[in-house]
C-alpha cells in the first residue's frame, strides 16, 4: 500500500518546478512503463500491480528492478489519467545535452509550443517517421510534463528533446531550414532534400518573426475548405509525410 | 449578472443526456461564437462580454439577437475552458438527417471514435480539406460535446456529422470504401479516385472486423521509425492529404 507521503511526492511531480528541482518525472500506463523497463532511463521508483508484475516478470528479474506492489486503484488515484493504469514509474530526467545531428537527419525545431499534449503528439509523429531529434525553444512546454509523456505513447524513449536558444541553433546549423507557415510553397509541390530542419511555431502566433527570417524556405499545406488553420501537431504530421515521400 | 439557475442550466449541458433531452449544446469562445452568429444555427441564449458586444455590434444588430451582458469571469467559471472566453452561446442541436452525398464527394466514415477531442480535430481537418460530411457509427462520441465543439475550432458550422448504422451505410453506398489500417497499401503509392469514403476506426481497436470487410481497399501510412501507431486524427490528416494530392 502506498503511504500518504509517497502519494504526495508523486503528485508533486505534476508541477514543473518540483520536477525540475528533483530532476524526476512520472511515466504511467502498462505499455509506456513496459517499454521504459527496457530502456536506458534510470528508474527512481516503480509502482506495479500484480497483473503487471506477472506479465513482465522476466525483464523485472533480469534487470533486478526493485518495486512496490500496489493496487490499480491506488495508481489511478495518483495518476493524471483515470483508467487502465497498471503501472507507474518515477524516472530520472536526462540532462539537456545537444544531440549529435548527422548530415542525413531530418530534425524538428519547435518555436514556443505551449500545449503539453501537442508536444507529446509531435514526439509520437516524429518517432513514427524515424525522426530522432527535436530542438525546442526554451519557451516550449516541458517534455517531462505528465501529459506530454502520456501523449507521446512511449515515443519519449526514442525521440530526444533539446531545449536551447533556437535562434542560435538555426543560425549555426548546416542544414537547410523549412518554416511551416500559412502562406508558403505548396508542400505537394516542394522537392524536399533528405536532410533538413522543419521549423514549427506556436499554436496561436505561429513562428517568431526573427526565427522565420532565418528560414530560407517557407512551406504551407494547401487548403481546400473553410478551416482557418490546422492544429500544429496535425500540420507537423502532414508536412513530415510529404517530406518523407518526396526526399 | 448570471443567476445561479442559469449557471446550473448551462453546466448541465456538459452532460450528454441533458444535451440530448433538451436538444441544446454550448459554444464557447470569441471566434466560434462570432462565426456562429453568421450561421443558420438557431440560438437559444447568448452570454456576451462588453468587448464582444462592441466588436460584433453590427451583426448583433442586423440579426436582432437578444443577449445577456456578462463579465468574462462569469463565462470562465461556467465554461469548460479557463481563459480568453469572451462569449458563450446555448444553441439548438440540428436534427440527425442523412446528408445528400454527391458522386464527387470525399466522405469520412468514423467507426466508434470515443475521444471528443479527436472527433473535433477530425472535423477541423475535414473542413480544411473541403470535406462536408462525416458519417459516424452510433457508438461514436457526441458531436455536441463541449470538447468536440471546442476542438473543431468553428468547423462544426461547415462539417455535418450524421449518426447511423455504419454497416448499412457502407453496404448501400455507391462510393468506393478505403479503410485506414496498420497494414495496407502504402498511401504514398495509392492512386485515389476523386470521390470515396475514408473509413477510420476506434482509438484502441481500429475498425470493426465486419465493417473492414466491407472496404475493398485497405490503406496504410508508411512507417519509418519506432512508434506503434499514430493518433486517429493525425492519421486522418495524413491520409486525406495524400488523397487530395493524388485525386
Amino acid at each position: 500500500m502506498l503511504t500518504k507521503g509517497r502519494i504526495k511526492f508523486i503528485e508533486s511531480l505534476k508541477d514543473k518546478k518540483s520536477r525540475t528541482d528533483r530532476k524526476l518525472f512520472v511515466v504511467e500506463g502498462e505499455k509506456s512503463v513496459a517499454e521504459l523497463l527496457k530502456s536506458d532511463y534510470s528508474i527512481d521508483s516503480l509502482f506495479l500491480t500484480k497483473s503487471f508484475i506477472t506479465k513482465y516478470a522476466e525483464i523485472i528479474k533480469q534487470k533486478r528492478f526493485t518495486f512496490e506492489s500496489v493496487e490499480q486503484e491506488e495508481i489511478e488515484k495518483m495518476g493524471a489519467f483515470g483508467s487502465n493504469n497498471a503501472a507507474l514509474a518515477v524516472v530520472r530526467q536526462k540532462q539537456n545535452i545537444a544531440p549529435k545531428i548527422a548530415n542525413t537527419d531530418l530534425v524538428l525545431a519547435l518555436c514556443d509550443i505551449r500545449d503539453p499534449g501537442n508536444l507529446g503528439t509531435i514526439m509520437r509523429i516524429a518517432d513514427w517517421y524515424g525522426i530522432k531529434h527535436i530542438i525546442a525553444s526554451t519557451t516550449t512546454t516541458d517534455v517531462y510534463n505528465n501529459k506530454t509523456i502520456s501523449a507521446s505513447m512511449g515515443s519519449f524513449l526514442r525521440v530526444s528533446v533539446f531545449y536551447t536558444d533556437l535562434r542560435q541553433f538555426l543560425k549555426s546549423s548546416f542544414l537547410p531550414v523549412y518554416a511551416a507557415v500559412l502562406k508558403g510553397d505548396n508542400v505537394h509541390k516542394v522537392s524536399f532534400p533528405k536532410a533538413g530542419i522543419l521549423l514549427l511555431g506556436n499554436e496561436s502566433n505561429g513562428i517568431d518573426t526573427e526565427l522565420a527570417a532565418l528560414a530560407k524556405n517557407k512551406i504551407a499545406i494547401p487548403r481546400f475548405g473553410g478551416a482557418e488553420s490546422l492544429n500544429v501537431a496535425t500540420a507537423a504530421a502532414v508536412i513530415i509525410d510529404n517530406w518523407k515521400r518526396s526526399s
